[in-house]
């Protein structure tokens, strides 16, 4: 049986991790591990923590940048580890970041927070599972969280 | 027969790897290898893995950045990304992304998306089994998608 | 018996290197191991070598980025080897920076000084012994130094 | 018998990559392997290549950023990955880029751009044959193409 | 005997390189190695050459980045380079670099590249031979060229 790793942040405002497992739980029959770290820079080394020393398959890496530019200059080297964890390991890390300042207020930001998380979720379990199933969407303009934004017509 | 890999993205509009798919289709007899990730981000380790597990001589990574400021930021980040797997692998990846603000309406978005991507999967084609083609036209201002900008005259 | 790393410079006002081994020693029985360098751009490798050749299980980083508009690219730069560190070794480093333009006076610059260098020792702490700590403020809006954040109402 | 690597691009609008090697021509005799690739982010992997798969003992990797913004950020990670690829090889990557508007006009672009391919393809010859030239001239504010700045008086 | 590497470039405008080895020739008894290289860019392979291929224990990388904008982007290429270099080698590198635009005039700015070389060749002396010694200055507000910050007061 695969296993999905999920690691969110005690920063974020909202329980994205849960969000994740959740989705995950609805999906599929895996195993899933949970890690939670302090911010969105811990999260780089704690996913292929969970590859390499706990054999996941794929990872589902959850934060939210504050509204800070400081904070986006964070986001920005904790986007940079992630990619460099997924080269290092050749395993997918899904990175799922909600900025605080995309909503307008707390409740969208809670709602958003979790429904990315698990449109996220869905991807990984795919990506595992059905990858075929994102060829299928190539191209077709697919947001997480808002609205999808189609294709572009001829 | 050596292998050319294909990466696209469901963040995309328009299915920039079906294009470039079948500019290979016509110009080489190659085994052609597709995958289909969520944005991106996801680019760099998708085409290392092509590379590392599925034995691909040359990839073309195609994606589209959104117009906002974060999704410039998001751009980088890949480009890094697939630099390093480059570099990780001794292998060459094409890298295609159209600026989702490049083109004026949609309809300009998806030639473009669809002229640089055939572009570029010829140019793949021919640092594959013809790289003497592209000594030749050192210096002359090649650009893809657009018109050429020509050499400058002394 | 697990040993934790503490990293601080010569450049910061205050020093954290002390606070963080105070804070430490409150709440483990744990050795410490402590080194000094000049700035922030000479914590990644020190905290490298703690890993590899001290054999720390974990390590606190601590710098204070002037308050320049050069300092800041130093304090990205920093961070970035700080990420790729904990990606060579597997290892956490928790990063705790204090900009100095975070504080409007001396007084309140040395006070957030301790007050985060304390907060996130006891992270450290809690990262290597009881883990499942973190997993239980996911999502709960932590900030150290500052009054925490809370979680966004749904 | 020693071997410098040339490698430039079809985007940039002077042949960079025929004035570098008949300048190395003119002041060593060693082999000289050439390479073009489409753009500047093709080049640290053409780079590394040319070291590990083709014996090169140095490289002169030649390009033309262009313009806009966007052009300006792919420069930044061409020249974050030639770096990269010379730590992974422990060999010197002479970078030589034009600004595509450091020039006022076409005719003063080419003129610059075979300057500087010129005088940094004497500088790999030094660097690799007569090191000692270059310590000579520590501190003295040598420029590429345009006039050399000359040393600070006390 | 330890050996302590020192790379400065032909682009600075005041011989760094040459200030640093004197300044470490008072200070201590150890072999010195020497390299100049064009620009701030080529530092970080000198350094991990000097570790790798000649033994040093410890580099001290000089550099003067210019006063144009893209100079600060060299800057910082440069020094994630060297940040990496020192993370490849568990070795410490002492990047001392001046931007021109820090002083105000030639003078100035001579007598500031002098004196930060300096001051950061003893800083290297101490790293290696005396280390205990920057653990009594942590939190000091240590400046290297102009006048110490000093601790901030509670």
């Amino acid at each position: 049986m695969a296993t999905i790793g999920v690691v969110d942040t005690t920063f974020a405002r909202f329980n994205m991790g849960s969000a994740a497992v959740d989705e995950i739980r609805r999906h599929a029959s895996v195993r899933v591990l949970r890690r939670t770290v302090p911010g969105i820079k811990d999260l780089p080394v704690a996913a292929k923590k969970l590859i390499e020393e706990d054999g996941c398959s794929i990872i589902i890496a959850l934060g939210m940048p504050g509204s800070k530019e400081q904070d986006k200059i964070c986001a920005h080297e904790a986007s940079t580890g992630i990619i460099q964890a997924q080269l290092m390991t050749n395993t997918h890390i899904i990175e799922v970041f909600v900025y605080e300042d995309e909503a307008s207020d707390d409740k969208e930001l809670a709602f958003l927070m979790e429904q990315r998380s698990r449109e996220h979720a869905l991807n990984a379990v795919n990506m595992l599972l059905k990858p075929e199933k994102l060829i299928k969407e190539a191209g077709t303009g697919q947001r997480q969280g808002f609205k999808d934004a189609g294709p572009a017509r001829l």
